[in-house]
């Protein structure tokens, strides 16, 4: 049976990239509607020109004055890292070895991979989150307990398990043969079942073998249509030991290039210190650049150049990158990216940042067919935000003039509180309430359309 | 009467700088109690020690398991620019023009600069901050209108009227004699009356002629009790004008030394690009270094070498800095403290950063014999946390194995959120309610002990 709905309010999505078309990137209804269909966005526009084509049994959900946007997207998180966020006084290698190899090592215990997953998506949920990649731990109950709880809310998310064959504790490796049959044995089960996505992920060159990242290459080249991800130029210490453990390609991603792991559905997390060549390589792969600034700045890693990656054509992502990273909240997420740009002398604005967090991380995931606007035929995954949630923001609006200054304040001191709802597939989620085991929408195959 | 309480809870407070004196510098008790007689701390201890000596009709409110400190102390922030917070797109001297010297020209309606002062005050206290040092705006009643409601809440505050008689629109300018004698009334007027303070406030060379700069100089040589309170070496715009207005000294910090407002009780806002002769010349006069993390990240200023500051025996401050800063949280300025110390290859302990704005900003304010500490003898403001006020920090502290572990989640991952309470002078403050019009406990001296 066709179910309608209509969630009223006013609306935000863009259709194009605000720092190239400016003002006409973005959509605004003030008193607009989006109307579902079993869970995909039949139409949007005016409230007064849709809500009277209406079937009459339509149900209507209110929430102005607030502000209603495509879900958010996260391209880069660790599952197994939720208790390892806020962890002290090291950069990367130390803090890797110190803190995230202890944590992650718990995920082979399926009790706690399904505990560490529903606290994750529910956190993800509840601050507006809908759609992320997510590196699973070495051990394949991570992934199942991530898609299986995934599927039980319905929600779009891509996971892949980690691949790690040295340079880490016995316990979190696996071997090349393993990760290769255990990569593909997940893939065959999850990937485009539901709303789920795999994403083959060796974590990077300095915890695999050659062996491995050849099996890893072998997987992306058997299938295209999933992606990879990874890690690359986040700390010099990490540079230095990458290049020293594969000096033939002469630079970090020549490495990932040559095992044929450098491509356009590649998500590369940091690209902090990037060299000429690099950044060429990328551009000329398309492989995506994934920018996490509260990780980035927390390690201490370095200032992600947003100014370059754009003007070498590289794609970026932007992503939370939790547990290096502080905070769950991509409008956080966006708060701290600002930071990082006004440091090197760049501006990101409110309309740019709340881009990147909806359709420019769907374009730059290959989903925005899908998912990150508000478009006919798309997944209704929905943020509903009420700027002025917190007295510091409801103060400071009174003197907004236009709604590029409120989305700024919005973007600058908002987070999690701000979130008044969240929609998967047009379904309003609790997140303190445990889902019903089986989603209450029918399947949706990944990348039909 | 006299009239006694004790506030029951883990107790935390410094008695020595924990980068000096490692874990002396700390008391930990688990299950303590705060003996307030008369707004002041009479005795703190071991619960099972105290509770017997109490009188008989002695109020005891019981916050276990919540850790209770001293109250949080801010060194630098603006009243005018509750409403500046989050102001786009522009570094120093530009988002000085454009935002902040709009938004301060309403404060030369008393009316509303009570609004604002109201709203300040408020979130100061529901963010556990209960003193700070406050630029008003140039108008006279913007102070007076701090001082009252601060009077009116029994807060000890730090504040003065900004001095600004070049460079700035004409509804801010004072000139030089007004300044002064509007400054020397306030004085006379304020400093001392109940817990209030007064500062000296230039803002910067930039906007004060040679005539206002020696102004201020002879009111600081008249009232060496007041704090001298402003801005030095934030951007380098800044720098490069103030130089050019005042090429003889050879350095900005030498243009303060020279109309004698560089000394022990000067507050100089931000010292991010300082010269070798600059450091010394703050050590030399014992003037106090006052950092801005989220201020000068958000203003792309650049970052303050705390090592440095220490290796050159300067007194170091931590500040907020509203509305150049983000947050009126003294937890989320030391989150960001650590990533700016992080970017630089140096680290911030969750006790360092706690003592910062405790006692350490007491010491740097030549407050340490009134407030940021639980000694007996001193005035009883007091913050209360729950460190596990948010999921995703209760999530995390499962894993926390020890105090320093769990004060830096709370450092990393805190904010408003985790203020359960807040005391001033003993008395429990609902920032939500305003307070009646005179203090409930007699006025203080300052500085009487």
């Amino acid at each position: 049976m066709t179910e309608t709905k209509a969630i009223r309010g006013r609306l935000l999505w863009f259709v194009d990239d605000p720092e190239t078309a400016g003002d006409a990137a973005h959509r605004h209804v003030e008193d607009g509607v989006i109307v579902i269909v079993d869970g995909l966005i039949e139409a949007v526009g005016e409230a007064s020109i849709l809500l009277p084509t209406l079937p009459a049994d339509a149900a209507i959900v209110d929430h102005r004055p607030h502000l209603i946007m495509p879900g958010f997207i996260d391209a880069h998180l660790h599952l197994p890292q939720t208790q390892v966020i806020a962890s002290y006084g090291a950069q990367l290698m130390e803090w890797l070895a110190k803190f995230t190899f202890v944590e992650e090592q718990k995920c082979a215990g399926p009790a706690h991979a399904r505990k560490l997953a529903r606290f994750f998506l529910n956190e993800l949920l509840a601050s507006g989150t809908t759609t992320a990649a997510i590196y699973c731990s070495v051990h394949v109950a991570s992934v199942e307990a991530l898609f299986t709880e995934s599927q039980a809310r319905n929600t779009r998310m891509i996971a892949g398990k980690v691949m790690m064959d040295r340079n880490a504790p016995a316990a979190l490796t696996d071997t090349a043969d393993t990760a290769y049959a255990d990569s593909k044995a997940l893939i065959a089960r999850w990937h485009g079942r539901g709303r789920q996505l795999y994403a083959i992920s060796p974590r990077f060159v300095v915890t695999s073998t050659p062996e491995q990242m050849a099996a890893a290459g072998r997987l992306a080249a058997e299938h295209p249509q999933c992606h990879v991800q990874t890690h690359i130029n986040e700390n010099r210490a990490e540079i230095a030991f990458a290049n020293e453990l594969y000096p033939e390609p002469g630079d970090y991603a020549g490495i990932y290039q040559h095992f044929g792991l450098l491509g356009a559905r590649s998500l590369m997390g940091h690209c902090i210190h990037m060299t000429d060549r690099e950044w060429r390589r990328f551009a000329q792969a398309g492989a995506v650049a994934v920018f996490c600034p509260t990780s980035n700045l927390f390690l201490g890693s370095g200032l992600f150049d947003w100014a370059r990656a754009k003007a070498e054509g590289v794609p970026v992502a932007v992503a939370t990158d939790i547990g290096g990273g502080t905070s769950y909240s991509m409008l956080r997420t966006m708060a701290e990216a600002y930071k990082v740009l006004q440091l090197q002398g760049q501006s990101l604005s409110a309309f740019a940042a709340l881009h990147a967090i909806t359709r420019g991380n769907a374009k730059a995931l290959k989903l925005d067919h899908l998912v990150g606007s508000l478009e006919p035929g798309h997944e209704a995954d929905l943020v509903v935000l009420d700027p002025a949630a917190t007295r510091v923001m409801a103060h400071r609006l009174e003197t907004a003039r236009d709604l590029a200054e409120e989305l700024f304040v919005l973007v600058t001191l908002g987070d999690e509180r701000n979130v008044a709802a969240t929609y998967v597939m047009g379904e309003r989620i609790d997140a303190d309430r445990e889902p019903s085991p089986q989603p209450s929408t029918p399947p949706v195959l990944a990348n039909s359309r």
